[in-house]
């Protein structure tokens, strides 16, 4: 067997790193980094500084896997991601097994949390699924969510009241709020500026917990255009931006 | 200025503690012990292990806060919730001005994430708002929605689908699935044994990351009577549960 790891590591701050995921850290002998093109070389160096701080064995090995592209914008969604992931499982088993010897722990330093808005668990269960000798384990990490309501210091839920995560995509295909407490992440697209806005509050944040952290909270239709600005802003200067953003309707708390 | 930190330490495991929220350990000089009567011994005991094993400073205090009770099924549950959250503020205001000198830090440790289904926050909101002289800051935690997927191994969300967090009170209320997926906190009355169960699948778990969790998954209408047996077995042991868990309509993943 082959143990992988999924380790959650946060949304950018080091420091949001939990022992568990640095006991899992030291447990692995290689690191496995999806390159889909798109990671800057700032997102490589933050996951290069954790490891280098937060590992104690100097032995181990980083392998980069080449992530094939995917249609940013097609027209069946479900479709074009599932047979996107069955490209990339592909990839991962070839990988996997060439760098890994059977007994051995490999790790993938995941974003955030395993479970919410990535893929390498469902390429593992693919690769299970088809056979493969893989066991993975979850290390969770604190998600985007957590870290933009403890930014702008704010409760996640109203009282006694539920919240929704979703996507920008989602969110644009409602075009208003589907609940009292909407949490938006993966919003390439603005669509926080395309919605109905009247009586919602937005708290915005970008690189959640960092030196160039961005927070803008207020009346959605009042702020809207300033939280444009600053984004395409902090976007252009980087040439990426990692943003979240919660949705609230107005009323008593 | 008396500073105020409140501290998300995950959902029991001590593993489950960030960097971030060691330091915030290491910077309070008195931490605050809310009891409600409910936190019974072994809860206690898991907070002050937290305590010993993370802290460096020996010198720190602890001051407990005797909470009023609330009416556990009240009429207006905002309103009851709401003038119970007046009469907290009330005790929180005499004993951190009393035991916490100007200048002073004091820490809230939180079960899970201080964000979510928790009032400390909106607690320190009005004493800021009767003008008290009470900074806070918020260090975010693994919640259990969290410790449940991973332990699970389960995404949280279906391939770019939302997902909704809400209370056993809420889902009782609708009686059925209000989104693809549902994550349930807060749940004492057991309602997922109570609503419309055809084509939804659960995953429930208890005491999450600790020696003693108990996790159970299946279509609900063939293992909700298991649940209930085991969740009523492991309460009766300890006088007290922590669980949580996911619904998701069964269908095309």
């Amino acid at each position: 067997m082959r143990k992988i790891l999924l380790i959650g590591i946060g949304p950018g701050d080091p420091d949001y790193l939990t022992v568990q995921a640095i006991n899992a850290l030291n447990r692995a002998d290689v690191f496995f980094i999806p390159d889909k093109g798109a990671e800057k070389a700032e997102l490589r160096q933050l996951r290069e500084q954790i490891c280098k701080r937060f590992i104690t064995n100097a032995d181990y090995r980083t392998v980069t896997i080449d992530i094939p592209k995917r249609d940013a914008h097609p027209e069946d969604y479900q479709a074009t991601v599932d047979d996107w992931h069955a490209r990339i499982a592909e990839r991962y088993q070839s990988v996997l097994t060439e760098s890994l010897p059977d007994g051995g722990c490999g790790a993938f330093l995941v974003w955030g949390d395993p479970s919410l808005y990535d893929s390498t668990m469902r390429i593992l269960d693919r690769l299970q699924a088809q056979g493969s000798d893989i066991a993975y384990e979850i290390i969770p990490g604190i998600t985007a969510v957590q870290a933009l309501t403890a930014r702008h210091r704010i409760p996640l839920n109203r009282i006694g009241q539920s919240v929704t995560i979703t996507t920008g995509r989602k969110l644009g295909a409602a075009g208003q709020l589907t609940d009292d407490t909407i949490v938006v992440l993966l919003d390439g697209d603005e669509t926080f500026a395309k919605i109905d806005a009247r009586d919602v509050s937005i708290y915005w944040g970008a690189n959640l917990g960092m030196d160039d952290e961005i927070l803008v909270a207020g009346k959605l239709d009042e702020v809207a255009s300033e939280i444009q600005r600053v984004r395409r802003e902090a976007r252009s200067a980087k040439g990426w931006i990692m943003d979240a953003y919660l949705l609230r309707s107005d009323g008593n708390e």
